[in-house]
């Protein structure tokens, strides 16, 4: 029996003049695009032309809500509180799903941003009011959950959710992420390893050689990585010699 | 046979502690809100609310998008591309429509505001853009025009178009609208004559005594007039003699 | 000898169309208008306007700089660094002093508003950085200094700082003080003993009965308590049996 | 006798986590650096570190200000009052001008960025609302007029005004310049061809051999054509065969 992940990606992170990322490059190797909504990146424009070069490599569509800091980049924990980041979530998840729909495109998730990540994570009264938000809107809707905690608290909803696995970042013992100040290329052959091993296994090593458990549906793959087409690149040739099946997270939850 | 005719109000345009209009007064006596959709006016926590509030009273629900222009509450033109326009209808839009859909309620159309109706009005090009993109997220939804430029744009495309009359305003004998710098209280008689009217006989008298032909399905009310309950609660007063039925325009497009 | 103190309001909070305040009843009470910068709240013309308005009641001016965060108006803490904060200050007080040099109004301090204050009160750190800020543009201007930490840390630099008290609000044993989810009406009488009590000796009594030493140079008044100008006119009225002289803290620190 | 002619470039057209812009490889050569004051783009971090840069290089600084448009990067004009336009730059001014102050750098003069200079040009009356306005903040303040419009209009005043002229653009036969969709990279010989001819005679040729008058203290280099860098070193190989020496606009007028 085939092994099935999904490899997902932030996407749609220019703004006006401004471009960042590079998602044409980046779009052939994955099969989900979280797009961000417009408050800590993207813009209406910027959300169409994702959504449209997502439908044109068969990539499945999702939001990527963040925090109203465009500054800041959605990277800055603020005192909001929980009803404000649910409405976040809910005006970007709809404002994204209508370009989708415009454009003939299923709008699967929604798996948010930055520091909005971090509140849902250290706050469990945060994650339930935007995984409440998120059912309310639409029940069919996926969560694609960062970290542990926000999908224990998502396991209590009737939602569908997917545990997301990092093979570009390394893992400590606790199962948290080291979050380099400036990303740095990474070996392709060592990340391509992590993803057959939790694509394979559910587990991944931590650089100091402990296994954990990470069963994870989906790979998140960092795009501002300096060679992320590289390490896409090695993730793919991989595959060839495996029975891993890359499958949208739609079709795994 | 009865005549059936809907009032329409601007709604939520409040913006975080800032409030504006006179929403909860206003609302049992419409029976379509339009509401803001963020970028001139209104934020996600305003837009749920009066979506809810909307909900409270039977009112219908459209958005009411404006240019990114918070600082001018969208009155000022600018120098966007039919695309751009476009792309701010269908975001603000899908964002409104999520919080209807999270609560429930219909969402039924579209009124452009202020500076972004003016260019619908004077561009056909961007009047089509508009028109398209609606009918492309979801080609049930209303098209409410608020003039007779865009109306007849709107006539070319397989979308249901509401033509909308004024009654607190006055009629200049091409049928546009005089708008003034600073809103002042109305004539309640003067403007439920002129609503009686229109609703009867698709009529309106200008201040100079000409007959114009307002054939509308929609009436607006401006809630930024300063005796704008005492007006709404004069157009009931008459309906009572009347044979007109306050019906949202969705039953009646 | 005369007692000399400052009455100080947050003034110039309104935004676009959007009005906040009763600055023009205000001002006439008032020796120093702490003006919004544009972040949490105010836009160019609103300063213009509100330097004008000091300037005609000969008040004196200077910017009250908040988070760039207009939809929560400037209360909500951030995970914003020293360095981004103390920008945020030197960013708004140039834009206030331009419009204070414009009108040839002097630009004499800085008082940080509401999220951001609690920062600098609660970081030393932010609060070195801001104080050196604002050293480094001007070294003659004035720190308003909302609470004692703050204000010690700013007894370590030559700048000049005036500590300022609260009348309108409830103190704590600590000298911290209650801020109510939403102003009330407060008893202007007893407003005005604490103001003459402060003045004078330099004690508040907290609604337990217990005496704090406040030695304020300036007396904070809020311009959104809904009773102000009714609080501002007992204030006055009691003046004239006393040895108090209102004065602009630029005189008096 | 030399000839004396500056070099200006737009700089600190970054934002947040956007970069824009090769400012670090284009300040070595420039004499004038108009660096962004936070509405069309810049943001207070980015103005910091620009004036910093430009004074590493002993670069003269001022503000390049725009319309509070970012998400069209200040290319849209749009429908505001000359009194607005004047207070965009003021605030703008201002809050440059603070930052300039705190490291101790002089603020010299004032460049309207895009589609405000647009506005200048095609509108006197606000041309001279903004004229006015630098007056009153700073009599001092250098004007660097973009096209003979404004600069006609400037000189009707008290103000310091510089005229400045294109190399890396093609003017048309009444002097106004093609300005192309995208920049490409331009011959850097060609264009220092240009610079010397109006370094030296004040004339320039159009691409289909027409001599124009152009009587510039400065030369706009932009820093958005690909090969700028190769531009400004051909600029500067043909320096040592002249007598040209690149003075800053304050110098000159």
């Amino acid at each position: 029996m085939a092994h099935h992940i999904d490899i997902n990606c932030d996407m749609g992170e220019s703004f006006g003049k401004y471009t960042k990322g590079r998602d044409a490059e980046v779009m052939p190797y994955v099969t989900t695009a979280n797009i961000a909504g417009g408050y800590h990146a993207g813009d209406p424009h910027v959300m169409r032309r994702t959504v449209a070069l997502a439908d044109d490599h068969d990539v499945d569509v999702g939001v990527h809500p963040g925090l109203p800091d465009k500054l800041g980049f959605g990277r800055r924990t603020m005192d909001a509180s929980p009803e404000e980041v649910r409405d976040y979530v809910v005006y970007q998840l709809g404002a994204l799903r209508a370009f989708a729909d415009q454009l003939g495109v299923p709008f699967q998730h929604v798996k948010p941003h930055g520091a909005m990540y971090t509140m849902l994570s250290e706050s469990e009264e945060h994650a339930r009011a935007v995984i409440e938000g998120i059912l309310e809107v639409d029940e069919d809707l996926i969560y694609l959950a960062t970290d542990m905690n926000i999908y224990e608290v998502a396991q209590e909803y009737p939602i569908r959710t997917a545990f997301e696995g990092y093979v570009d970042l390394d893992y400590r013992s606790d199962r948290s992420v080291v979050i380099p100040k400036e990303k740095t290329a990474r070996d392709p052959e060592l990340v391509a390893d992590r993803f057959i091993s939790i694509a394979t296994e559910g587990v991944v090593e931590t650089p100091s050689g402990e296994q954990l458990d990470i069963p994870a549906e989906s790979i998140c793959v960092h795009g501002d990585t300096p060679n992320v087409v590289e390490i896409l690149e090695a993730i793919h040739d991989r595959l060839d010699d495996t029975d891993i099946e890359l499958t949208s997270v739609a079709d795994i939850v």
